[in-house]
């Protein structure tokens, strides 16, 4: 049996088809434009493709409420024309197949529940850091819900002695996206994050904030592990910075067999970047599975 | 029907009886002293009374976990005498009902969903701000366990550019707690809460540390509301200056219809100081439940 898979990104929109087991069997890519232009090309592709149900890993904010009358909806986006706009209704009127749905770091945190880093586990946060920051939450098993969906990203951090960078989130300034992602990077130090890979003050900062802004997941949603992903992340000395931070900033408060070995608490992802789309795939087996269908 | 609760705090042990609407029938306090002089004392209240279960609502850090060996064990607690006593399996070998635990936070945040302001509501943070600062959280309709549980009052805050006290967190110096509790409070204007009534300033400063924990909160968890409770709270101006300060930090990045309500959205417990002994008797009905026997 196939499923589809499609992770509706900001720039692109990969569409892939696989299988329950997460083997992916095709994939392509198509630029992210307007609705009007983007979802034809979609949903061509899957027509092609004998497909029993869809899984959608959305940009955000996306309504994931189901029972609520914009389930499906993407929000109030700075992408303008892909504002209020039905993505879910839109493609499932055509394909007519049953599809899941959940954000973009959501599915990818499903990803890594169902066959990555957090297989087995049922309280999990996952962190993409690129050109933004995503995060995707797991309690008890479940993808994270609530009168929206996390958007943990932007939570608030202190800034660092050393760092006179203003921050350039255009909300907040100095929440974790907006001192950390990999545009920050580039314009504190007017180069690319790959580029300054040597420089070890960039890193000892970035673990800073990353440090930061892990504790407080911990010290909130209390994950059994946390995975971190994305292409700033592809810079591997951030682990060990990392772990040995947010355990000097715990300062002991807490005591678990998790913390005693950061080595397999904090943890890369090991889905090669397919986190994301294998997490849309269990999405749709999520889907068929509920209406008792699989 | 009649069930047992037990808010087993820090200073004092509350014991009560009462049905599963919430009412209370009967109550008594017991101060904490060691776990030998303590516990005979609870024992002997509830084996007077034809209790068909028992809830208890634990001071942390403990072993929330069912189904793991140290299951209802208090853990590593500065109060020495307590400090991995097996809370719940001591009272269970005398009482040989069924026992449902969490902590003291997460039953309050219980009793809120069931009895209280967050009737009918799946997410929900419950803070409350006191001699510390303890969150409950659910997600899902479900109280949140993972790796331990949430220790949200320790979350690390931005210190006001007005305020030079250095926090006083044993762990962390600044986090909500160590900035905005109750002793915080004393020590930083060397007068408790209660005769700073009517000092404007000391409730602008408050009410900053706690709209920056309920931001994090809010991006993290995503609750449909938030309940606040504990000594401080009694100080009823604090409420609208949080509501407005939450929403100038989220600065338009959010936009949901709870947050066009603020008044709705964050809100004060209307049960009287009682959430914590209501979510006891929750958790006593919910534990017969998941026997079956209710």
């Amino acid at each position: 049996m196939l499923f589809g898979a499609l992770e509706a990104g900001g720039t692109k929109m990969v569409c892939a088809v696989g299988r329950a087991d997460g083997t992916i069997i095709d994939q392509i890519s198509i630029p992210t434009r307007t609705p009007e232009e983007t979802i034809p090309e979609i949903i061509a592709y899957f027509k092609r493709k004998d497909i029993k149900a869809l899984g959608i890993g959305a940009f955000g904010p996306v309504n994931v409420n189901k029972g609520t009358k914009q389930y499906g909806y993407i929000l109030d986006t700075p992408k303008l024309a892909w504002k209020y706009f039905d993505l879910l209704g839109t493609i499932q009127k055509e394909l007519n197949i049953p599809i899941g749905l959940d954000t973009d770091v959501n599915g990818s945190c499903l990803g890594e529940l169902t066959f990555g880093s957090a297989k087995g586990l049922n309280n999990v946060v996952y962190i993409t850091i690129g050109t933004g920051v995503g995060v995707g939450i797991a309690v008890n098993g479940k993808l994270v819900h609530g009168m929206l969906h996390p958007e943990a990203g932007h939570i608030l951090l202190r800034k660092e002695e050393q760092d006179d960078f203003e921050g350039n989130c255009p909300y907040h300034k100095c929440c974790l996206e907006g001192l950390a992602a990999g545009p920050a990077i580039e314009r504190r130090y007017g180069k690319k994050a790959v580029e300054l890979k040597d420089k070890k003050e960039v890193w000892e900062l970035e673990s800073d904030y990353i440090a930061q802004a892990i504790m407080t997941y911990i010290l909130t949603v209390s994950p059994q592990r946390i995975i971190l992903g994305g292409g700033v992340m592809h810079q591997e000395q951030l682990f060990s910075l990392i772990r040995k931070k947010v355990l000097n900033l715990l300062a002991g408060y807490i005591k678990t067999p998790e913390l005693e070995s950061m080595d397999t608490y904090i943890v890369p992802s090991v889905l090669n970047d397919n986190q994301g789309i294998m997490g849309c795939i269990q999405l749709a087996v999520e889907e068929l599975k509920e209406l008792g269908k699989l």
